[in-house]
Formats: structure tokens, sequence, C-alpha cells
């Protein structure tokens, strides 16, 4: 492998966002790779300098294990949309310099929509100027909703979580004997996916939600109340999977209700309250009972005590494909998960052309949506339930699981 | 083993209060009861019958290690307090008149402080009218507020829980080059031993959470936030973690504070926003810098999926010492924990006359906070630490943690 490497983590984290940044560098590193940087807050912090030697932080192969369970990025995150070459080209020169300084040869970016972005406009940007670097895209979000791939790293253990405490909710909804309403709200602004993963809680231990509301489907509160009014005839404790970004028949989203909304601060300033405080707040208006919200909140995305196995290996994998497709002479490209098997499960990677990805956002199929009942369809179940397989067991130390740090501040 | 067992389930549940009830199953049987009854939903679901076979439920010892592994109430749970027989003697001799009709000899109630009361209740009635019926008190609460034991069990699985999440949700802090607060709302109404744990995420990987408001200590907002002023003069990402039940000076809860609080429903009836919620207002307000606020939520009493193996072994520790004093002759009296050793850590059970225990409430002595530092002293981290170490892996079946559930409904 001639040159050096550079890699960054972009966008909201995931569980296992590490565990391809781990699959990156061992990969990177055993095919001889010279220099391993690694920008800390993406791009931006590229930018401002903020580049380590990763061999400096990830010294063994125990410190592999450790990364891979270490939630949020390792090396910190942006929210930064390089502007269009047209708009600013200085800021292309400006990281074409750095890379050239660093004498970068390979560059792996792992992000979901926006991180995609970038590597596109890299990519574009270095074949302009017959740049020999290559950039490649490592998919990750919780939210699933990268096109072209089977599926995103960070949804399986996002997904694995969400059923997990779903599971143990519905047990305590029933722990007394009153009838009670409780919302679940689970992120996902436009895409479903996290909160149809709800649905996995099912089984034979567990009658899963009883409803799910996906931002796919207009949320009508009157037909919505009646639903909860006849469910509470069979049910003395009714649980409700609803997503974030659910919106009313006029693209207003429910969280800005007019009828609802309202949480004021200390200067008067109106602030949204989230969806699951305002369903539970109308159920309790509408239909009188015992109503409490729970926000399922950041955990979603950082939940590494419990991870899926299968979600941890998939995310190694598609960073050491990453590394494997840019040697090869890839770029522009992102790694796909491709579904060869369904039984048993198995999904090979691919590479795919990141202009037809970025930017693009894939939802929950509406054939999958069973919009009359208020669920999703056997066809998600079984789509999902592969993906939350098998666990990695945190190492715990003195009772908590040990995280690896990147001690630079 | 003569005569037959009952036992119950009350209060709040926790993630450990059926390993409880399985200490008292497993040994009320190998000690050669002949039934074992479960009240549903505590004494008010005995009052009306509830009351099932355990042995119909509790098969084998597959069953025993499920059970230790469900979270929530197994059998149900009431908030019911029992009047004083002078104000309704009626319902004692139901009670009895119902307990003598199952030929009981021995009730076993596992609860908290509205529990231990019933306990107290039903011996001195019991006492009165000779009967030989002995009651005693199983604890649970992860609130830890029990006097004359150590700890309770269920606080330390709770304490665990609390302290890995706030671990990720630190490493989650971090992930923006930019500055923010986070607060995490921790239940504990009046007492601070959950909200203290926290403190147990500071360690080797980890600075914990920068401040910690506990109830025992009133709050004061304007040195609060000019607390995290100071705080943020050197750390980008600021963590707190505060109570529930943190109150003003005047004795108002914080979340009833005038100038902020107030979440409007449909109706403009004006319902509380959480402790959490309403902080991250004010530092939005008053520091105007991102914040936001994660309610660690109805979690926190049902995160069986990562519970400490300490806190498992003793809930079920209690349950079986429970029976052998029965047996030995006692009534009227709770479990409790005694620590005989520091290090190694080390708990025998003890029994305590239950009239000193029922309604009173044990807060975090004065001398394990630093109130000038909004932290818990290292005497606390010390007392706590023990009681999270170890686990006890959940039996996943399909990807999730699988529960025993009491199929009754």
């Amino acid at each position: 492998m001639k040159g050096n490497v550079i890699v960054g983590q972009s966008g909201g984290p995931t569980a296992v966002i590490n565990s391809s940044l781990a699959g990156v560098f061992k990969t990177a590193k055993e095919r001889g790779a010279n220099m391993i940087y690694g920008m800390q807050h993406g791009i931006q912090g590229f930018l401002n300098g903020q580049i380590v030697n990763l061999a400096d932080h990830i010294k063994n192969n125990l410190d592999i294990e450790l990364l891979k369970r270490t939630p949020s990025s390792f090396l910190g995150s942006c929210r930064y949309k390089l502007p269009d070459v047209s708009e600013n080209k200085q800021v292309y020169e400006d990281i074409f310099a750095k890379l050239n300084e660093l004498e970068i040869a390979y560059f792996f970016y792992i992000g979901g929509n926006d991180s995609m972005d970038t590597i596109h406009k890299l990519s574009d940007y270095g074949k302009s100027i017959n740049s020999p670097i290559r950039f490649m895209g490592v998919p990750k979000t919780i939210d699933n909703d990268l096109a072209a791939t089977d599926h995103t790293p960070g949804f399986g253990s996002a997904a694995k979580y969400i059923a997990s405490i779903t599971k143990e909710v519905i047990r305590d909804g029933l722990v007394y004997d009153v009838n009670s309403v409780t919302v679940l709200e689970i992120m996902g602004r436009n895409a479903g996916w996290l909160t149809g993963a709800a649905a996995l809680a099912r089984g034979e231990d567990c009658e899963g939600p009883d409803m799910i509301l996906l931002p796919e489907i207009p949320f009508d509160p009157k037909a919505f109340i009646e639903r909860v009014k006849e469910l509470q005839k069979t049910k003395r404790s009714v649980i409700i999977a609803v997503s974030e970004g659910i919106r009313l028949a006029n693209g207003k989203y429910a969280c800005e209700m007019e009828s609802v909304a309202g949480h004021v601060d200390a200067f008067g300033h109106r602030s949204l309250s989230g969806t699951g405080r305002i369903l539970a707040d109308l159920v309790s208006s509408e239909v009188g009972c015992k109503a409490r919200a729970i926000e399922f909140s950041t955990l979603q995305r950082c939940a590494s005590h419990i991870v899926s196995r299968v979600d941890v290996t998939e995310a190694f994998q598609v960073g050491t494909a990453a590394v494997a497709a840019a040697m090869a002479g890839e770029t522009g490209k992102m790694i796909t998960l491709d579904r060869v098997s369904e039984s048993p499960y198995h999904c090979n990677t691919g590479i795919f052309d990141i202009a037809e990805i970025a930017n693009v956002e894939k939802k929950v199929p509406m054939e999958w949506i069973d919009a009359e009942n208020y669920y999703v369809t056997q066809e998600f179940v079984n789509y999902c339930r592969p993906l939350i397989q098998a666990e990695l067991t945190p190492v715990m130390v003195e009772g908590l699981p040990r995280h690896l740090t990147l001690e630079t501040d």
C-alpha cells in the first residue's frame, strides 16, 4: 500500500461507527499503509488541522476490541456540508493542499447521506485536477435511510436496543392493574425504520407494541384517538411506538400541533415538546386515562452496551472492504451491503457509485406498512430480524463497560 | 414446612424484583412447602381473589433463571396502602379469612416503604387475633431509601444502568466540536442515591458528570447558572446529573418554577415539564448554548438487560432469608443486608423489626455530599461501587432478551 491513509467520521454517531474505523485502520495497517491519520471532527476539523496519528491511539488488538465497543465517534464528528466547487473553490484547494502535504493516497469517510455528498464532491474535484487520491465512503447511520445498500451499519444495533427496551417497557406497563397508555418516541425524522423496529419486540413472550406510527404515513389525530379507545376495550396497557417525525396531512410535524403544543421557556419563547409527549397529552385529554411518554433519546445511537454482533461485524467489514476497494483502484464509491441469502442470512459487500447515493433518502416501502392496522408487515420484520442477532459482550471494568478514548484535549 | 405459602410484590418494580420472588419460591419449595401461591397486584389483587399457583408458572430451573432476568413485577404490583385497623377492621377480617381459607402459614411481601407498612399492619393484626401466620418483608426499591439495611436490592442494578448509560451519553456529548450542556434527569424524588450513582461513571476512561444535583441540597438557579458558565470555560461538553426531585429553597420542586415551567395541553391545562427539561431550558436561556435534556425514564427500574450480578444474587438471597427466618418463627420483620466486610465486599442477611423500618426514608448522608462542588464524595462512590459489580447475561432468543411471563389474562 503506497502512500498514507486518512479516515474521518461525520454526522450523527452510531453504536458501531467505531467498528468501521477499526476495520479501516486494521486493514490499512495489515496491507502496509505507512501513516494512518485520523481527522478529528470530520472534514471541518481537518480544515482546522485537527489530525492525529491513529497508531498513537490504537496500539494493539485489545485497543481494537475496545474501539469496537466504544460508542460515539471516536474521532469526533461534524455536520459540515462542503460548498459546491462553483461557490467556493478555495476550500477544495485548501483540502487538497493539506492532503498532498500529508502524502495521502487514500481518503475514507464514515458517514451517512451528507458524508457521502462530501466524498462525491471531493472525488469529483480530485478527478478534475487529476489527483491520484482515492476517496471512498463507508456507510453508517442508525436511520437506515441510505440508498443502494441493503441496510446500513448502525441500524441493526439501534434496532436491537429499541426492541430490547420496548420489551422491558411493555412489561413495566403491565405492573399496575389500571388502564394506561405509554407512548415510545423513537428517532427517525423522515424514515420509519427505527420506529418499525419496535415490532421486533413481538414474540413468544411479548405482544409487542399495539400501534406503530411511521413518518411515511400522515398522522390523523382523530383516527388515532379512536384506535386508542378501541384498544383499551381489551387491553389495560396500550403501548404506542411513534416516530419523532410524524406529520399531519398538511405536512406539519405532529409536535407542532397548535391545539396541543407549547412549552414556554423562561423568556416566553415557545419550544417544541417531543412528539411522544404531545401524543401522551392528547391521549390523556381525549381518552382520559393515565398516559406517559418515554423518549428513547440519544441512547438509540450510543447504547454500545447492547449491540448486535451482526451489526458490529458488518460495520467492521465495510471498513475493510473500503480499504480493499480503494487499493484496487476504486474512487468516488460507497461500500454497500448486499443481501445474497435470506436463510441463512448472509450479506456480501459491494461497491456503488456515490453520485447515485448522496442525498437520496431511503424510506420504508409502502408495501411493508400496514396503515390500516398501524403496524409494519411481516416482511418488514423478516428484513430486520437477522440484523439484530447475537451480541458483543462489553469489556466490563469495575462494573462498567470500558471504552477507548482519544486523549488529545 | 407445614402450611402453605403466599408471596406478593408491591410498589414500583426493579430490574431484579423477580429474583427475590425466585428466591422465595425456590427456597419454600426446597423446604417442602405444599402450595406456593402468588398474589397478583399485591394485597389489592389478593382482596379481589387474583391468586395463582406459582408452580403452574415456574416449572423448572430454566424458568427460575428466566424469572431472575425478567423485568417488572412478575406478579404485577399495586400502590395500595392498608387502612389502619381502627379505620377499617373489615379489610383485615377479609384478608385473614382468605388467608385461612388457603391455609396460609407464611406470607411474604416484596416491596419498599409502603409494602413494609403493609407487613407491619398485617403482623400486628395477626398478633392481636393470635393468628399463627408469619409475615415477612423482603426489601426492594431502586431508590435505596429503606432504613436499617445497608442497601436495597434493585438499587445496584439501577445504579449500574445509570452509570453505564451516563458513560455512553458523555461520549456522545463529545461528538461535535461545539459547546453544549446535557442534563440527565434521574429518578429519586427525595433521596439522591440514584442521581449520585452517576458519579460511578468517572474512571480511567471517563471524566464522569460535571455536576450532580441531589434532592438533599436546595437548588439555587443563580448559583447553578454561574457554575455552568464556569465549567464551560474549560469544557465544551458539560454533563449534569439531576434528580427529578430537586427543590428550591422555598420547598417548591424545581420543575414547578413559575418563571420557567409550563407545558400546556390541548385544553390549556398546565402540566409539569420534567426537571431535566426545565434545567436545559434555563441553561439555553441564561447561558445561550445548545442544551438538551435526557430523561433516563422508567428504564431505570426495568433495564434487566444490564443488571448487576451482585444485585441479582442479593435479591435472591433476601428472598431465601425471608423464608428461612419465617420458618424459624420470625414474623413482622424485614430482611436486611448487613455489610460485614468492605474489602473484599461481603454482605450477610439480617432481620430487623419492621415497625422501625416502615415509612422511614433513608436519604444520602450530608457528609457524603460535596455541596460546594456539586458532587458526591469518594465515600459515596466506595459505598456504591461493590453493588454494581459483575453481570448476569440475558438469555437471548432471536436476538432479544427472553422473559418469563405470567399468562393468566
